[in-house]
């Protein structure tokens, strides 16, 4: 039910993946009324893989994660985590509110114990492919151990998605040197050098999307790793209005526009976002994706293709037995 | 002397330059046998306006700011920094050390009374124009009272050098709503709400380039301003190599681009980084910009001009005064 367009979005996006993987298996969760309406065809073409759970109450954008959390225990977004709890379901999609999202998902399901604090990890492209950055934005603080600790299930989750032995690891500063950052970002540094991860070193902010060497996870606080993500989107949106503006100034640069279509669809697909959508909450005794709230239909396929690659990956698990083996080695 | 080509940028930027404003006057500061080598003709064409004034070191790109700060007194760095002391010149433009030529400019000319930091302020490209950041580096932790100063400084540049009554100041964070943010963020935004400042609220990173309304002044930690910054520098650099990937794919995106060459041009000026170069430091009791170290002559010209503007428009004595009337204001 969740996101900015709701079931109009969320229902086509689950029938395309169904169509796409015959492997997969969805459970709607939402108000019943409106899903066997708009699913009663769908569920007869992919019988036994589809499947509706009725919830009576939806989280809107602007509740707040508490009251979400204490006033609406029978929101579609806390059923379908409920789902994940008694293991009906191996993951949880949503478009809905974030806070909301994370505190249900944070009280329902439990942390890994070991871990202090969930994560949001997710990918940008970069022009090595795509690079993995968390956190996104679920801590405003972070201690050095919590860094570790993001690290630690980062690169663990890298390892299981992408099929690499031993992912690199940045920690993102101001600067490469030694002496720079604040205090809690050196100490992180003294911790990652110590974990047996495979640890590059600090990255700057250009890494995120084109460092002078390929990096597989960027470790941050969440105030720095929002920031980041969405200064990143602001940047992609100014290029593609100049480069909108620039092709439509008049009759000749229109006719360039129509010359060089193919490769202006190319670069468009190239950074389309819709393809990086998708966040994975990292930390907690089961999976969440989350995606982004104005996904259209694509876009919320490729958060559900997320889940459908972390589940297949056994993410969750591997996290999880990672995350008792380094914390069992660190208290040796 | 500064910069990653030294003479061989800053020479020719600097003769451009007193070309093209004939009230600008430069004391070229370094080793005088390479300026005297390089600068013959221009001394006698630029007679009375050009002059140079020897210096025996130079502060390496690696230096630490202490080693610059105590062992290279006679630094080409230092040496132009005296000379903004002693009112010999209105500014020092500096494509050297950042860490080296903000140490040394503040313990050469002083902190402003009242403030505690300096910062360091530059603007990015936007939708809308272009927007004023600050900090971008100076500072990697900031209370909410530094924060309140630096917008008080920036507010105040920002007034003098665009010529508007009120420049809109924002304070980014990682949401719009008031719950968002850390605890140094909300402190900040009620210091703000307070300042009699044109404070509008929060923004996110994306408002850096293309938020949905113009800010002219954003204001950050250095942290994240400095991660923010070089995160636009990888984002471009990204855009930059998909589109050259694209269109020089084949014998056909090639012609393409050859049809649409006038369009890629216009978008390359447009968001040439370039013209963005040179940072204020802002505190100071003297005027000193920061070039890019990477800069090349149109980038070192910019740097040089925004000195001109800064000057024309008595930056640091407008901020020194508001800086003593808020102050005053705040102790009432």
């Amino acid at each position: 039910m969740g996101g900015d367009f709701g079931p109009s979005v969320t229902i086509p996006a689950s029938l395309e993946c169904l169509k796409a993987n015959p492997d997969l298996n969805l459970i709607l969760v939402g108000d019943e009324v409106i899903l066997k309406e708009a699913l009663s065809q769908a569920l007869t073409d992919f019988q036994g893989r589809l499947s509706i759970v009725h919830a009576s109450e939806r989280v809107e954008m602007d509740d707040s994660p508490s009251k979400a959390l204490k006033n609406k225990k029978d929101s579609s977004m806390r059923v379908a985590i409920n789902l994940v709890k008694d293991g009906r379901a191996d993951a949880c999609v949503s478009a809905g509110n974030t806070g909301a999202l994370m505190a249900t998902a944070r009280f329902v399901l439990k942390m890994i114990p070991g871990v202090d604090r969930p994560a949001i990890i997710s990918t940008l492209p970069s022009i090595y492919g795509h690079t993995h950055v968390l956190d996104l934005g679920a801590n405003v603080d972070c201690t050095a151990e919590h860094l570790l600790q993001f690290a630690i299930m980062g690169s663990e989750l890298v390892k299981a998605v992408e099929n690499i032995e031993n992912p690199s690891v940045g920690l993102l500063n101001i600067g490469e040197e030694e002496v720079k950052g604040n205090e809690q970002v050196k100490a992180a540094a003294q911790l990652l050098k110590e974990s047996g991860l495979n640890y590059i070193g600090y990255v700057e902010g250009n890494s995120l999307n084109a460092g002078h060497i390929k990096v597989d996870l960027i470790v941050t606080d969440g105030f720095v790793g929002n920031v980041a993500l969405k200064t990143i989107e602001g940047a992609a949106k100014m290029f593609t209005s100049v480069l909108k503006e620039s092709f439509g100034k008049n009759i000749f640069t229109k006719l360039a526009a129509v010359l060089a279509y193919p490769v202006l669809k190319s670069i468009k697909q190239r950074l389309d976002p819709r393809l990086y959508n998708g966040a994975s909450f990292l930390g907690l005794r089961g999976l969440v994706i989350k995606s982004h709230g104005g996904a259209d239909m694509l876009a919320f396929k490729t958060a559900i293709q997320l889940a459908e690659v972390e589940i297949s990956q056994d993410v969750i698990r591997k996290v999880s037995e990672k995350i008792e083996t380094t914390l069992a080695n660190r208290e040796n």
